[in-house]
Formats: C-alpha cells, sequence, structure tokens
C-alpha cells in the first residue's frame, strides 16, 4: 500500500522515526471500498477508524421517518468512522459509506492499548486528531443551530470550494437539511445575484 | 482550594502520584463565579477550560435573530469552557455561563505545553476528556437532527434523573430547542400518560 501520505498527515503533527513507522505499518491494514460498500453500517460495532488514501466518503444517519441526514464527508487525507463507536464500544449513529472506489488505511479498535504501549508518541498525534474531529463536530452543530440553509451552503462551499465536483447534489442538499429542490433554488438565487 | 475530588476525576482515568498531583496544582488555579458571571463570552478567546468543583453552569450560543440556544449543562465533576476557542485560539462560539455561584479550578491554555512536558501522563487524561467531549457533541448533534422535543426531552431526564431540580425549566427548553410552552405541553402529556 502507499503509506507517502499517511506519513506526511503523521509527520505534519509529532516526529516519528523509520522504526516507529514500521511499528505503526504492523498495525493498521490497507482497505479497498467499493463505490456504495461500507466502513461500518449504522447499528453495529465501528471496529475501525480509517484514513482516506483515496476517494471520498459520507456518514449519515437515518432517522425514524426514514429520511437520511449526512453528518460529515470525507476527503483524501481525512480520518472517517463514528467516534463514538469507536472509542465507546457502542453501536454506531452512522453509516459510513464510500462515494466512490476508495482506499483506506485502517486501525483496529483492539489495537489501541498497544498501539499506545509500542508508539507513546501516537497519545499526541490521537489527540489531535479527536480534537480535530471535536473541532469539526462543534462547527457543524452550531451551523445546524444557528445558521440558515444558504449561510451553510456557502459556508460549506469556503471550506471545500471544489466539494461540488466530487460530491452529488442530493448528498450535499442532505448535508445541508434541505430537499435537492430547495439546493437548486439557492444556487439560483446566488447566481443572480 | 478543596481539590479531592478534581483528583479523584484524574485517578479514574490515569494513575497520578502525589508530586505529579502538586506539579499538576502549580499550573491551574481556583476561580468563583458568581450567579450569571461568565468563564468566557462568545467571540471572545476562551482562555481556560473548568473543571466544576461545584455549581452548575451553561454554554449557550446567540443566533442572529437574538434567540439563546443552549449547547450544555455542565454540573460539578465535569469540565466546561470553549473547547474549539480554547483549542485553536479562535473566538468562542458561546458564552458559558454559571447558573449558579460556582467554584471551579480552571487550566490555562498557554500552559498546554508546560503541563505534557512536565507530566506526559496527562496527554492521555486530555485525549480521554476530549473524547468524551467528542462523545457528548455527537450525541447532541445526532439528537438535535433526528429526534422529537418530547424525546430529546426524556433523553434528557434519562441522563440526568435531577436537571429539573437544578435548570430552571426555560433554560432546559432552549436546550431541546423549543419553547417554554412547548416544554409545558410536553410535560403536561407525559403526567397523564
Amino acid at each position: 500500500m502507499d503509506t507517502t501520505s499517511y506519513r506526511k498527515h503523521i509527520e505534519k503533527r509529532i516526529p516519528i522515526t523509520d522504526e516507529e513507522f514500521n511499528t505503526l505499518l504492523t498495525l493498521v491494514k490497507p482497505l479497498s471500498l467499493k463505490k456504495k460498500e461500507a466502513l461500518v453500517h449504522a447499528g453495529e460495532l465501528c471496529e475501525y477508524q480509517g484514513y482516506i488514501v483515496k476517494g471520498c466518503m459520507r456518514s449519515y444517519l437515518t432517522d425514524q421517518k426514514g429520511t437520511e441526514h449526512v453528518i460529515q464527508f470525507g476527503f483524501e487525507d481525512w480520518y472517517i468512522g463514528d467516534m463514538m463507536s469507536f472509542l465507546t464500544g457502542k453501536p454506531a449513529d452512522y453509516t459510513v459509506e464510500a462515494l466512490e472506489n476508495c482506499e483506506l488505511i485502517v486501525f483496529h479498535r483492539n489495537q489501541a492499548d498497544e498501539l499506545y504501549e509500542k508508539l507513546p508518541g501516537m497519545e499526541r498525534y490521537f489527540r489531535i486528531m479527536i480534537q480535530n474531529a471535536f473541532i469539526a463536530m462543534q462547527a457543524r452543530l452550531i451551523s445546524t443551530m444557528s445558521q440558515s440553509a444558504e449561510q451553510r451552503y456557502l459556508a460549506l462551499l469556503e471550506k471545500f470550494p471544489k466539494i461540488e465536483l466530487q460530491i452529488a447534489q442530493h448528498h450535499i442538499a442532505s448535508y445541508l437539511g434541505i430537499t435537492p429542490e430547495a439546493l437548486s433554488r439557492i444556487r439560483r438565487k446566488l447566481v443572480q445575484k
């Protein structure tokens, strides 16, 4: 597997020697997902956290009325998974699904203790990763609670300028909590401005 | 300051010697907040994370229409603050306010590097604290997106059976994203069941 970007991702946050990186590679494994295949389904245990080497993914939940709500998109050089389930061992709230053919590097929750024992420096790395996940989640909650759909759409474009090239409109609409028709109206309105 | 519960909170998660705990005490300080005083106001930098020794608090944001949304309550033996701001140095999304006279033990963000250098074991403690904050935030987002107000109210009571003794109804309504009148209707309906 190509581990270049994975190593860079780690080295941006903590120093890691060749020997340590090789030890880390004994604790992770590559995983290929075809389009629409899932890393985890809602209700199951999320055994893996996935680093996305190639492709893009979405996590979503389905409410009691059967409506899907996209929680998060995952792009190359990001982690994805249901962190709550991974950390606590409880069933996942969301399904994490490949939006195109994806290459991941995955880490199993049962190996966390071994990882921290063999590579104590990774405590810091995972603390930083969890911090970032927390910050993204806080931003998501706050925009959901306090911004209009148009504001949320503009913020999404600002954060991911190329998102509309990679992600289908109905998934973006679901992320924004609106119908695809409402998203079309917002886009038309913004084009006319 | 009484540090008994603070030490217990740490010892539940990581081992800590007397010497280490004394070092930690040189890096934190007590803070008393009167009812309605804030640990941080939205728009300011959140310099401190606060461990609540006594009292209860709320964090809330105010949307563009001026409506307050309670994000979280904080009880004794919990941490509170705007973690995004504390971690990133960006302005806080929320105001964190005492709902009654409170005693906190606070930790300044500028001392994080010194803390981890002097007490590497605290990396793990703060990783666990951030994990827990993340899990709470994920649960909050998911209930906001996919549950009815009645379901959210019942879940809140299940998690904090005594909450109505400590927290005013209008704050609970704001947490649930409904008006106090709507909360009264839900309560009447549940009593009649």
